[in-house]
């Protein structure tokens, strides 16, 4: 095999299917990237069998054949080149030459067979949505995946087509996270659970552009994202999501118009007393016009007031600081509405339409005073 | 006590005299920073009982007093304040209120009776030199510093004023670092040797101004830098420093002039190839119009040429990547001239006035072919 493109060229293509090589493995394979220029174009491919990336890399085929690089190595090499054309070039014995301008690389690569392609998938019924919105509501709701693997939906994120919807869902145990999108047209109903990971490393990959597309398809098994020269393939978690809807609830008792940026820097500013693993609440009393926020730790004692419009009761509620800073962050607004019930109650931060919705759980506090 | 003072001139402040707080200690006094107003000015003072660090921050002072408060919790409030005038008030139980718009911090100072000021140290005969100039004369030599302590020596770097002439010399055992200025004057014969951490520390608080002046005064056992509203103090390290004339040499048997910027990214490039630790040479053969450049290791191997201008014998040379990658960095100029006699003895990289003299011992290889 030879081929010979920019070096811009492969640094975009392999950060592009780097996301899909794993930090630890026992397969060494899957620590390789296939290269693959036997179709007379140049394909990179990665694979942890759970998520796989194939990119397309602009460049001139000498001599079609393909061969598994070492991704960190072959990284590594491709990012210190200088900036002009590369030669990639590998023999019948597998010993590859990556040289540029008067610089000369030595490999050994691997014969490739026994490296995992990405699953065929059949693509119809695809759903079509513009990278910066897909890779927004992804960011606007990964915060609130579960940690650790507890319950194995809760490592993924609900993905539902709905008409002209797309509902994006999130939830840990303590709290959910929701966003609407309208799409450019109706689509068949979909509802799949989408691990992660790969909205994780996906939402890295995405452009921000607004006229640039993805395009998604489903099966029983796999999503499939098509954009731009790449593929990503990931496996689906199976299972039923949880049912939603029967925890969301309009009704409240204290509603509350506050600027989100004072909002978040104050409560921002409140952790700065809460050490790492230590759950001390940030207790919020609302009155008429104002909250406080209030926190107490052994390092100190923080207060702060901010003006606010309030409809409804007065109330005293805690909540985990980070919870509502996550939520707090990824949106636009600048003013927030803020739906309580009572210090038990699940509190809600949402827009009139429901495009996003987060739903955070109080913690229970003790007064100090 | 009671001032006012803003963010900013806080956050700069506490900048500076942070780089004087442990990260580890026994005694939590020396996690603490002094905030002393007892004098009519605001004075921040940190100090590990080697170096110390004092600064004046600009404000209002209410009512005068002093207190000590932990230094990581004091930046990290200070930092997330709003951008205002911010008041910090003590009580006579040491509680500490710092307050900026309508966010309150309540803290426990401490008394601050036991906090070690500074030394006094006299003020004569000082050293005068841009605050540009030493910033660039540490960082150009403190990398050669050794890492570990075997020789206490060899973390400090001999300071040596000698006239018109201020040298920073450091050396690890492998490699010796000389940088030679000229001040604005003339002045008596100093030779201390100071040590790593305070020139580290000092290279980040100085400006890189050719216009700011540094005052640098000498004790037998304290050496004092007085720039802006700062005053550094540090111990000196104990001792004769190294005879490094005799280790220098005029003699060589082949000198190559190199393009600086190709020689380190081709050596940068041949470093991809050594794992951490290992100590792979990188290999060079000098001859007529060009150097080649090799490197073998378990992962792969590198070869590339470079053009050159040669006086005297063709030569094949090991060196550790590091330490001609360290040097190369730290030089300004386009092409760099290089020494050597054979391949057991050092070479040396300076420019013709030696305003900067690079030793680096060379190392065993095994040719493979």
């Amino acid at each position: 095999m030879k081929f010979v493109c920019s070096k811009s060229n492969l640094v975009s293509g392999l950060q592009i299917v780097s996301k899909a090589v794993p930090s630890k493995t026992t397969m060494s394979i899957l620590e390789c990237i296939l290269v693959d220029a036997t179709e007379g174009i140049i394909k990179f491919i990665a694979n942890d069998m759970e998520l796989g990336i194939q990119t397309v890399v602009e460049g001139n085929i000498v001599e079609r054949g393909y061969i598994a690089l070492d991704a960190k190595i072959f990284v590594d090499i491709v990012r210190k080149l200088p900036d002009n054309d590369v030669t990639i070039e590998s023999d019948s014995t597998n010993k590859v030459t990556i040289s540029c301008e008067r610089a000369k690389f030595n490999l050994i690569g691997r014969k490739g067979d026994d490296f995992t392609y990405l699953p065929s998938i059949e693509k119809i019924d695809g759903v079509t949505v513009s990278q910066y919105t897909l890779r927004n509501v992804i960011q606007q709701t990964i915060f609130s995946i579960a940690e650790n693997d507890a319950n194995k939906m809760m490592a993924g994120e609900l993905f539902e087509v709905d008409g002209e919807n797309l509902k994006l869902v999130s939830l840990d145990g303590h709290r959910i996270s929701i966003r609407k999108v309208k799409l450019n047209g109706s689509y068949p109903y979909k509802k799949v659970i989408v691990p992660g990971k790969t909205l994780g490393e996906i939402s890295k990959i995405l452009g921000d552009s607004i006229e640039k597309m993805v395009n998604i398809y489903f099966t029983d098994k796999h999503v499939l994202f098509e954009f731009d020269k790449t593929t990503v393939v990931s496996r689906l978690i199976e299972g039923e999501y949880f049912s939603i809807d029967q925890m969301l609830s309009s009704d409240y008792e204290t509603k509350i118009s506050i600027n989100r940026k004072e909002f978040l820097d104050c409560i921002d500013r409140a952790t700065l007393l809460v050490k790492e693993g230590d759950k001390k609440p940030v207790i919020i009393s609302v009155t008429d016009g104002k909250i406080e926020l209030k926190i107490n730790s052994a390092i100190g004692s923080m207060d702060e007031e901010i003006e606010i419009d309030k409809q409804g009761k007065d109330l005293m509620i805690g909540f985990n600081p980070k919870f509502l800073i996550d939520a707090l962050r990824v949106i636009d607004d600048e003013l927030v509405d803020i739906y309580m019930v009572n210090p038990k109650a699940p509190c809600f931060i949402r827009d009139k339409e429901s495009t996003y919705i987060y739903l955070v759980l109080p913690v229970n506090f003790t007064t100090v005073d």
